[in-house]
């Protein structure tokens, strides 16, 4: 890796810090300039924009989400244990965030927000759900599933699942939190198998 | 109402549709000041600071919220019709406004941002988690759920159902969302029964 090549790694870690704790929208090229005790025409010559800088940080985090989450899963015995690891993956991932999940708040900060940025992010979440899909047609060809479960559907129900865990684990800060999730897990499969 | 009670609430409609559009976080005196058209120094006068206009644009969300999707659902048969009625209403309301829900985004918005909002929003959060709770508990007593269920569960259930529908519904605009929410509304019930 260059120096080029590893200040910007640095850049965008610290970003997806502030984006975690703050939200995306509010990590712009000043705002990351002083953070990281750079010149904003320093940053500015590695993004050009606000809205490239934030894709980048995007696409950051889900290159890491990846890694972190879905590739180890994709490694698991298709079926109910790739769902388990894909669930826990995905809860440690949001753990060892400084602040909440980039693509939950990113979700609701650019729902209304036209633009490169929300173009992006939606590409991105449209291949997550896409993943829980293929997750669920995998547990059926794997004999975990009936037959007829509408994956769409349960890609709704995990991602809603998911999302309730999230609000409950940080706005909450529900002690049951874990728990409840689990619960919520338990019945979902049961309901699929 | 009074001319400036008046005022306040036309104030205070405007600071909605903004923190329902572009987050709770960027409604600011200045930024709200500007989108009325009226002087920074006028609208602090009604609020003083950023942190009392937020926790009074909650405030009256909330309120509207009560008016709107809690109350009605009271007034319906306690069991499944309040709760049908709740998640009818609860959709309805974050369907009329200009962006996405205030207490979604909110509460990623201030997860992470210690103070006098997000000790309002998460009071506010904890009043709306009872009040599933509550519903659950009267679909006990209304011979609609078993009576081993668990209220606090189901109230996790629920919530991240609607925050699944809010989800596909804001970002992703899939049009078979409706169908989504209907059918894991239907399995929800069904497991509580």
């Amino acid at each position: 890796m260059t120096k080029g090549e590893d200040t910007k790694l640095a850049i965008l870690e610290t970003g997806l810090d502030m984006a975690s704790q703050v939200g995306l929208e509010a990590v712009t090229i000043g705002s990351l300039a002083g953070a990281i005790g750079m010149s904003k025409s320093g940053l500015f010559a590695h993004f050009q924009s606000k809205e490239n800088l934030q894709i980048e940080i995007l696409q950051f985090a889900a290159q890491d989400f990846n890694e972190s989450v879905v590739v180890p899963a994709l490694k698991t015995r298709a079926g109910i244990p790739r769902i388990k690891a894909l669930v826990r993956n995905w809860i440690g991932w949001s753990a060892k965030l400084t602040g909440g999940c980039i693509f939950v708040s990113a979700s609701t900060e650019f729902s209304d927000r036209p633009g490169k940025v929300r173009e992006f992010l939606l590409h991105q979440q449209e291949q997550w759900v896409d993943c829980l899909r293929r997750i669920a047609a995998s547990a059926v060809q794997a004999g975990d599933f009936r037959q007829d479960i509408d994956h769409e559907q349960f890609a709704f129900d995990l991602y809603s699942l998911l999302l309730g865990f999230h609000y409950y684990q940080k706005l909450l800060r529900d002690s049951e939190t874990m728990r409840r999730q689990q619960a919520a897990l338990d019945k979902l499969l049961a309901d699929y198998r």
